[in-house]
């Protein structure tokens, strides 16, 4: 059995943006979900026996849905679901603050994903249970982020780690986050995406002030033999008003295996996943391909958010 | 732990209306939901280990669907969940007769929310475990009757209590069985409503004649500071043909902070919830508002309910 | 408590077609079932607590998603569901090879069912975990015929009986599955359908040469008063361009209490559900009526095929 640690709740009772933790406090959760892995291997737990999840997802993502109840499951947790939102008290006129308050009744923990910016944030403030931001809109996605932080840590070094990050850089919320988490960890980055889905100036100009060694190229082909980590994200067809742009663009950044020969022999392939046409199928095979352990590495870093949000022993709900 | 103790299921196996049990019995559900309050609040039970509740909702009504969830689960209990009928074979022509048939060989007890009035009660009729009606139409409600007067026996007081229902009281299922209930506490009871949505005559004779203290007015004004209870309703816009007389009447029984200047001190606000604009947020923080802390109470009550039909120790499904 | 039993996974850690499946092993499986009923009537079990079943149905199967959850959760373990398909990554545009890949990192094993025949075998190959077929297309659905088999084994006999299958015996994967099973067993098989409705000729070749006693008719009063089990199937509307003869053929192997007077006192009726004319509602009372008890049975047989892949004590999702 492992021991109750100390939560996260003292400091930190929600986790919204991968903004509000230090360095210190992220590698206190990597730490925990190192410690939590053989459990996401099909082990059991009675960690979180007797508490209950509640999963909010005002917008899908089957993925991300089903990796916390599985990982509120392996800790011994249950997981009430609240189920599409047509149909529910939302469709009725209910504002999410009601249904915050509400559910917060029913649950130890609210995992919410939301279309709208700062969704998470303004729940949080009419909860009494720890609000867990899955996605909110163009906003913040941070166990995400950790679990990408985790899988860098396990399969290639976090510390300086040299990495290109392949593909949508505008509108990929999980990209400016990991950015921003990277630099924490005195990463080389380097963004490598057409011109028309640059990272925001904001989030370039904010890293170089804080130091941060940050290159931009259109051109995968000027890092590919020389960085550790090469993340990959999917460019969506919508982007682009010209179907034509959209095929030479995605073509340009798609890893195959001719690819492979040019890249060093440790480098790790990571992907948020559902890809497209981003990775062939024939990379999946090779040592480099670690996307599938990266999206498994999702369980035990929401196991560490969960236990540390809830697995501090006190009522949660006994706030009435 | 919690003894497991005589069940309902002796007396009556199936919970579907609230004009079935007697005084001592509601009596015995509200004493037996305070004494499982403290799991509700976070904490865990064994009581209906390996116990499955089968939740069918052939409407959708998601926040008594997750507090049954929740309370289930903090009992330690199981549920599968029917889905939408959509895809089911309720959608190939099955009947629901059927469907109880099929479901109660998987479930130890059935909670049921069906469109047509009447439902729970035949499907009573064809199953082999405990069905408990979560509503069927214009019908009945009962477990949203108990946990309202469980609520006013903790946050008021039950017994010959002075409570205004104001809204709409002709359609709302939850105000006809509320106000049977009440009759059995001896209380009084002022109907606040729009002429158009006046409580059913049969009913308001009904009461009459065995002595219950009632009124009926239009105008809020009349009790607002002599009641102990306010219990507010949701006006639907579809019931009125003109919108604008639809906002007039809304907006003559909206409570506010201004409304409050005016109430008993010890005045507590209930709502059922979902509400639209019955309540103005600013009244959320005052000390009057408890809508959400009897929504909180659904799960206390629920619990209570299923471990007096699944709770004493026979296996529900024998029938074999 | 029962003992964790020698599981399947060495042989044939997958369950994608009866046809796997020698006499011994679904003897095994029957064996193992009957074992575990006790529990499916309402007991508890923590044979596979900890574990996490996926269920992924790509396609609506309200009873059989049911029966897989219930038999999970009465053997003390946990199931994530992928939920409907729309608004998945499946909608993205991944394919089912990445979804498999991804969800086999989340759970213990898989119940997949899927539109399209092989699916589950093509899962099976992407899967670090054991792929349980819920029925791919026009293809298999083994549980099913093993919950066929069991019914068969437990209310009649199973070694030469003498069984009718009526109705659509062209379309229905369950009777093409159930025919093959039978013929381990030395049955005695009766195909009884509506001309455009017949069993595939390659199957009945088979099945002949293989020497299994194999008659085919369209008239079901041929066979009423002789065999031990009738089995019936729904005739589907679609079927037929015109609505008459489909009220015809259909009215012609409807079974009625009428039809009951001219068979022997221990003839068993079966049907998979959901019914729709095929059995009327008088019969449901008579001692001849056994679809009830064989929709339950798919608990016990579920709980055996679950416990045997995954209840070895092995960590299932070990092999990063």
């Amino acid at each position: 059995m492992l021991n109750r640690t100390a939560g996260l709740r003292d400091v930190m009772p929600h986790v919204i943006s991968i903004r509000d933790f230090s360095r210190d406090e992220i590698d206190r959760i990597l730490d925990r979900a190192a410690e939590l892995e053989p459990i996401a291997h099909g082990g059991s737990s009675d960690l979180l026996a007797g508490r209950i999840l509640a999963t909010l997802f005002h917008e899908p993502s089957t993925r991300t849905r089903l990796s916390f109840d599985a990982a509120m499951k392996r800790l011994g947790g249950s997981v009430i679901d609240f189920g599409s939102i047509e149909g529910s008290a939302v469709s009725k006129g209910e504002n999410l603050a009601d249904t915050i308050a509400v559910v917060s009744g029913y649950a130890d923990a609210i995992v919410l994903r939301h279309p709208k910016e700062g969704a998470a944030r303004m729940a949080s403030e009419f909860s009494r249970v720890p609000i867990i931001n899955a996605g909110d809109g163009a906003g913040q996605h941070p166990t995400q982020t950790l679990l990408d932080l985790y899988t860098i840590r396990k399969e290639s070094t976090l510390d300086r780690v040299k990495i290109a990050i392949v593909g949508d850089l505008k509108y990929g919320r999980t990209v400016h986050s990991l950015v921003y988490a990277l630099s924490l960890y005195n990463a080389e980055i380097h963004l490598v995406s057409p011109d028309q889905l640059k990272v925001p100036e904001s989030l370039t100009n904010d890293l170089s002030e804080s130091g941060t060694r940050i290159t931009e190229t259109t051109d995968l082909d000027e890092v590919i033999d020389y960085v550790d980590v090469m993340y990959l994200t999917r460019i969506q067809k919508e982007r682009f008003p010209d179907p034509n742009e959209y095929r030479t663009v995605a073509g340009s950044y798609r890893i195959t295996e001719e690819t492979l020969k040019r890249v060093k022999d440790d480098l790790i392939i990571m992907h948020p996943l559902p890809r497209v046409d981003e990775i062939d199928y024939g990379v999946d095979s090779s040592r480099h391909a670690v996307y599938f352990k990266q999206s498994f590495y999702g369980v035990p870093v929401r196991m560490a958010i969960l236990s540390m949000v809830m697995g501090d022993g006190t009522a949660a709900t006994g706030g009435w």
